[in-house]
Parts: structure tokens; sequence; C-alpha cells
């Protein structure tokens, strides 16, 4: 049939980037969403399967690493900028447009960071046979800390392929249940659970999410007596490291993709003993 | 066939309240989600059809809001705690649940705050014939002011029902996009923006969500040089009055429904003349 | 400060209808989301607060409701065209847009639908102390009724303002988890189960949320004698219906808004006796 | 403080399976997401950072993955229970988990599968100037080819690591918009329209996403003469596949990680010439 190509435009979306500002005392990091488009004399990529004019959108992802790797990224803005200087430039691109959208950090410590984005608090209250029950909690409370957590010694069987790290990034979105003792009326405690929760993130020298959420517990236990336990639930966000060696870049724990799936579940609940 | 009810619960999920405490100066508000369910001698509603033990979710709901009236609210486990005891004391009740999320709200100022949950800095930066041009922005900035907010004298024809008020909740989710000068750099001036945006919700008197729009787009332009334009995308998230009066109460603009869908959508750019 | 409106546009999104067509038999439904927005002569609304031209984003949702009525709906362009012709020639409209979503449902019987979308099929095994037990599921089943479904003869308190009615919309979205009996390996009995319920939804003259679900899990398990119990969970998705009498018009379980909060909740565990 | 653990329990969360059994003719898929928890004598992780018992969860992935390859996964309970057995022997562990979900396709020939799920029908109506303009269109089509799907032949600069390929797994969300011809009114075309792109999606011998879109869209403008034009967005989701050798383990593409960040997003409008 007759058909032509009146316009053309792919690229590559949701490029997650975290960098770490390491050389800064105290750390920064700049977390971002990356969309590359690119217009341009494509035609054959279509309508002929040629693919000579192609440059693949997972080179577009490589060359936003690699990129991010010497660039300062201290505005959105001028980081894009390079971009699209650099995607201008590719052979047939006509126009090349970068979004990005940044998602803010706010500070805990000199290594740690706090989105409080959705953070809600909660509670499950509950009467029978003339008594009410309850706990209290919160969750979505996001935090991420750029050093001070480690993993390794840990067994490795046929299937075991991670390699041990002293020095990983470590994000978790918090969910958080507790008991006050009965007749414990002062629920206003709930904000120094939370700050307890916090700085305990933020200072813990980490061995693992578990022991950091152990650690978690055993401070909101000791910041208020009210409390009988405290339950917490921490996935594990991994941050990956991104090998820039075949780009002949140097990656000192700096360059990482933020991802969702899979992710790892810690759960445990700390008692008074 | 011979079958036989294990076990049951019911009741209403994911009711909305937002009460504002007006006699409170400055205004004071709390924003949950609760889920209320019910455990008892319902056997014959599921086996026979016969509902005359089966308190209805819809009453549940209003119950949540009538409760909400007279109670203080300052805790959300005390506030819970009242509505178990009243559902446990209901016809066959064995056991009464109630779940609660609260939203937390930062103050702006007397009558205002803020929910910085999702907010995202945004760039789309574009180069084409040797030319590079931007625009920055800033979404997911969600804000509410509890009085300064009206609407009236708008035109009345044959399916306008809604009545006009002087006074009512202003909730939206901010999305800016704007241009810079032609060179200009300074691309740390968001901050200015921003903190033009928030200033002016806070504290203009609002005769719709379209003047407080263009209010917001004309003091983001005076507080930055180097705007040359500025576009705002306003939805209205509507919170309804709640009717208390066939419950005998009055609702001096305190109980509200806040709502999803449908919503209101505002947009417009605003230029320098 | 020299400030000008250089554009704007305004209207209500997310504007949520469904159409049942009762005169058909078997019955039919649409269900939609509808965006409506207006271009014109809008500017004293946003540069003097003057709503004297602001056509209420709250009247264009009567407005679609109310065309609704009496529009056979069948193709949302041709009933997106009758919306902008009627919002064309209000005062100051120079372009009207409609943004239409159908959402399609197939059906399962003269008066019943369903939405496979998001339908996922699940497990939870587990294993300890050398044995594995088992449940089986699914959830994200989406079922509707346009009749057979009343609610009535429930208990009013001083909170009570819910209608009695003998026809209303049902819609839920089935979760269910089965037990099989130790050592019954035929997993492929979740076609058999999942039948079972889908025909029970859509046969059942039904008094309440309760007795469908009810006679949902009996159905259940008549149709699989591997299964030793089945728990299901029914959120009522409420389908309000429109009163159009301020309009002049008469609405015979017609027109409907379909509403995601609040909701109700339905659960119970079925076994054999 | 005398804290003490009372409860825990770890594993990986949302490990994304896609298996295609290419021994079958026509070819099988089966779509998953697992969640694995262990609970055990964990303790010393805990409470003295002692990683020596600790699996690590990214083991708890790569063995899922390996078991996969010899597993039919004829049902999910099946392969849910040998993946329990498996972990429950592992040192330390006293109750293993396995919650799946699997995600249904249908069958669309041979060797191609759809997913309705949250298929969308869409327009855009639009009136100004006494006329009235529209295009059609849907969202949400999700589909997914096991083989006729290569990647080859596109240039390597300083950032490409990316293999070629001539047999990869293709899948996408279709989102097509079309203009008809003024004055044309046959709406129900959105039917052809919609068998044209399922039907050539699943028949084309694809060189690039690029090429399989524009053989959609030169065949929705074949299957109906009242079209203008139509634009077609693909993203390309893509399926990683498993790199199983670490395991001692071929994987002639049977194996692959589903992913959702980043995606390649291909657009294009096609006319009539």
């Amino acid at each position: 049939m007759p058909a032509a190509l009146a316009w053309n435009r792919y690229g590559k979306s949701s490029i997650r980037l975290v960098k770490v500002r390491r050389a800064a005392d105290p750390h920064d990091i700049v977390d971002l969403t990356i969309d590359v488009s690119l217009e341009g004399a494509f035609e054959k990529v279509y309508t002929d399967g040629d693919n000579s004019a192609c440059l693949a959108t997972d080179t577009m992802k490589n060359t936003v690493y690699a990129l991010a790797k010497d660039h300062p990224i201290d505005h959105i803005e001028a980081f894009a900028s390079s971009l699209v200087e650099y995607f201008a430039q590719k052979p047939g691109v006509s126009l090349a447009r970068v979004h990005t959208a940044e998602h803010p950090w706010s500070r805990l410590d000199a290594h740690a960071f706090m989105s409080a984005g959705s953070e809600e608090w909660t509670s499950v209250v509950e009467r029978t046979g003339g008594r009410t029950s309850m706990t209290s909690g919160l969750r979505g409370l996001v935090v991420l800390k750029t050093t001070d957590s480690a993993f390794s010694g840990f067994p490795r069987d046929k299937y075991t392929t991670l390699p041990e790290t002293r020095d990983r990034i470590l994000a978790t979105s918090i969910t958080a249940t507790w008991t006050y003792a009965g007749g414990f009326r002062d629920f206003g405690q709930r904000s120094a659970v939370r700050t307890a929760l916090l700085k305990t993130f933020a200072s813990h020298k980490s061995e693992s999410v578990q022991q950091t959420l152990y650690a978690m517990g055993e401070a909101a236990l000791a910041a208020c007596d009210g409390l009988v336990d405290i339950q917490l639930s921490l996935p594990n966000r991994h941050h990956l490291f991104v090998d820039l060696s075949p780009f002949g870049l140097a990656n000192p724990n700096e360059i990482f993709v933020a991802t969702e799936q899979p992710y790892g579940l810690i759960e445990a609940r700390i008692t008074r003993s």
C-alpha cells in the first residue's frame, strides 16, 4: 500500500541515575529520571529494516551514565544541555531532546538523606470483649545513606554471584508499627520514635539491612518508655553500581542505577528483653 | 451443597476525611483515610439474604463524619478509639476495627499548608539547528488553604446546581513550567520561583483558581528577572462540604471529604507584557 | 508588575460516567472517563476575579450526565461531538475539547460483564517442619451486573441516610484464595473455581454483596471436590445514581457515577460443613 | 538497652520471570512475579552483624532463575513447591515461603500473545470556528512475541555495549491515534484498525521496533479506507536474557527478566502517500 512516514522520534525513557558527589564533605546526591529522544534521518530504519543509522537506545542509556561521571550535575538544565549537545552531533540527528525529573532529597546528616514524600502516620485500633487494643505506626518514610553500609561475609553457594562490598548505597522506605504499654496514652511519642529511627539509620555503621533494622528498633524502644515492641519492614531499594570500565572510566562509587524490582525485604519485631 | 460460613468481616474502606480546626488561630488541619470493619453475628446476611442485622457501610461512613465533628482529633489513636467504642456497641458486633492513615501537611502560613510529597523538579532541553532551548519547571507540589478562597458570581444555566461560596478549601498540586531569557544560566532561580508560587498561593484572596493562578504567575515573573513566561496547571482538588444536618449537627466549614475524581483543571501561561 | 495572560484553558477532568442501556435486551453498558476543556474570552476571570463569564466546571460535569441521558453513546466520537457542539455555543467559548477514554467490558451473560484487566493468578506455598502447605487464588477479576442486585431491610439508626433499593448496579474486583485438600495436586482446578465464581456472580439474585459472596463460595466448593475452603474479598465499587431531576430529566437507573472512594469491603471464608 | 529479636523474616520480592517454552509448538509463555521469604536461625545477622548464616537475597533471585530453567512451570503451585523444597533445606531455615502472581496472556497466534488488561479506547474531539475535528485511538493494548524479532546492524560507538541479536522477545503496550477523513462517521472502524495492528504485530518479521511500527501503521491504513493517518507510540518493554552460565546451565532463549525501567520509546506517524 502507498504509505509514507510523516514524522518519527525515538529514544530511551526512564533512565534512572543517582550520582553521589563523594568529593564533597558532606556528601551530596542528585537523583534523576531522564528521557532522551531523537528526531532525524531515520526513515530507512522504519521502512527498510536498515539499522545502520539507528543509534541503539541502550547506547543512549550508557551515554547518560558515562557523561554523568564527569559532569558536576549542579543543575539539571546544565547536565541536559551537555547531553543534547552530545546527541545532536550524532549522525542523522536533527533534533535531540532531554526530559529530566529531579527527585529532591532533604539532608539528615553528612551522609544521609530523607524523602518524606509519601509518609503516612498509621494506627490500627480494635475493640472486642470490652477492651481496646491498638498499634501505631508510620510508613513511606524514604531514606538513603551514601556510605557506612557494607554487605560481606555471607555464604556463597552455587547460585551466588553477588560480590562482597564494604561500601554501598543503602536506601529504604521505612514501615514501622509499634505497641504502647496498656494504658499509655501519650500518642505524641510518635515523633520521638520517628526521630530515633531516622537518627539511627543515618549514624549506624551497617553490616546489613538486618543489623541496621535491629539498631533502629532498639533505639526506638530506648527513646520511648511507653513502647512495648516495634516491628520494622525495610525494603532494600537496590542502587546498582554502574560499570563504566567499558568506556574507559573509573566509577569510584559515584554513579548508580536506582532500581525498583526486585528488592530485598527485611522484617523483624524487636521487644524489650 | 453443605457449606458453612467459617469467618466473616465487613466494613467501609478509604473514607477520606479532612477536618479544619477553625477555632484555632492559626488554623489546623488533619487529613485522614479511615477503614472501618466489623465482625460479629452477621451470618444470616450471608446465608439468608436477611439484612436486618447489617449496619450499612454507608452508615459507617456517615458516622465517621458525624463523630469527627465533635472530636478534637489531636491524635488518630484517640479518634479511632472513639470510633471503635461507638461501633463495638452496635447490635451483633463482636469486634470493631479502625485503620487510620494520616497524611501529614507542613505549615506555609496561618491558613495554608504544603505537602511536598511527590514534588519533582523538571526541565526539557532541546537542541536543533545548532541552538539549544529549554524550559524549567516543577510538579507535584501539593498545597491547601483553609480560607481566603471564594467562588461566586458565575453564570447559572439549566445544568447549574453548584451553590455560590465565599469560603471554601482550595487545594491543588502545582505544575509549573517556565522559560528563561536567552543566555540566562542562573538555574538556581528555581528556588525563587518556587517561593513566589508558594507565598502567593498562601496569601492570595482568591475569587477563583484562575485568579490565584494568575497572581502566582505574576509573582513568579516579579521574583525572577530571568523569566520570560510561566505556564501553570492547577487541578482543583475538590474538598466537598459534608452536610451534617441530617444528624442534627452544624458544620461550620470544618468537616470535608477530599475527592480525587472529577477535578477542575485550570491552565494558563503568563508573560511579561 | 506588567504581566499578561498569553493563553488559558480550563475545564473538568475525570468525569466518570457509566450508562446502562436497559431498553436493550440483553443490557448494554458503556463506561467512560471524560475530560471537558474550554478556551475563549475568559481573561477577566484571571485578571479581575470577575466570574461572570466562567461556566463552572461543576456545571460541565452536570451537563455531561444530563446529555448522556438522551444520547445513545453507541460510539464515543458521536457522544463527544454532541458535547463539543453544546459547549462551543456557550458565551465566550472559542474552542471546546472533549477527551474520552472508554473502558471496555466483555459480556458474561445478559446482565453481567467482566473486565479481566488486571487479573492475576496467585499462590502462597510454605514449607516448614518437612511439610509443604499452600493456598491458591486469583485477584483483580473485575465484574459488574446491571440488575438482580438489591440492598434493603437494613437497620436505620440516626446516622443512616442510604435509601433502600431493589435494583442497583453491583460491581466488584474479585480476590479469592482457596485451600486444596492434602495431597490434591490437580492445580488446573483453578479454572473450574474461576468459572463457578463468574457464573454465580452473574446469575445470583443478590440481596447484598454478602449473600452473593456466600453463593459464590458455595458454588466454588461445589465445582471442585478438591477444595477444602475458599476465602473471598469483594470490594463494593459503588456506582452512584445520578439525580437528573434538577434538569427536568428522569433517570430510570441508566446514568451512574463510578466511584473509587470510599468502598464497602466484604470478606468471608466458606468451608464444607 | 536490653532489647530482643522477637521475630524475623527476610527475602527477595518482585522477582520478575518470563519463561518461554520453545520446545512447544506453538510456543507457550509463563509470566510470573515471585516473592521468596525465609524464617529461621538468623538472629546473629541482626544482633551481631554476622552474615555467615545470611543467604543473600541476590542468591535467592539467581536460584529462582536457575531452577526455572529445568522446571516445566505448568502450574505455579508446582514450581513454588520446588522452590520451597530447595530453600527449606538451606542452613538455618525453619520456614520457606513463596508468593507467586501469574500474569495471564491470551494467545494471538503461534508465537504472539496479548494482555488486554488496561486497554482503553480513546478519542479527542474539538470544536472551534464552527467546525468539529477529531482523532480516535486506543491505548494499553499489551502484546508480546517470542520470536521473529531481531535487532542488529546498528552503529557501534564508544558507549555501545549491546550485543546484536537475531532472536529476542519483543513486548510493547500499543498506543495509537488516528484521523478519519472529513465526514467519515463509521466509528466502528476502530475494530478493524485494532485487528490490523494485532495481526501485523504477530506476523511481522521484525528487524526493529521501528520497522514493526511502520508495518502496523501501513496495515491499519490498508484495513480502513476512512483513515487519513495513524500515529503509533510503542514502548519497548525490554525482556532481558538471563545469563545462566555461572550456574552451569544453558539458556536457549527461555529465561528472561521482564523490566519496566528504562524502556525504549518509538513513535511515528504514518500517512497515505
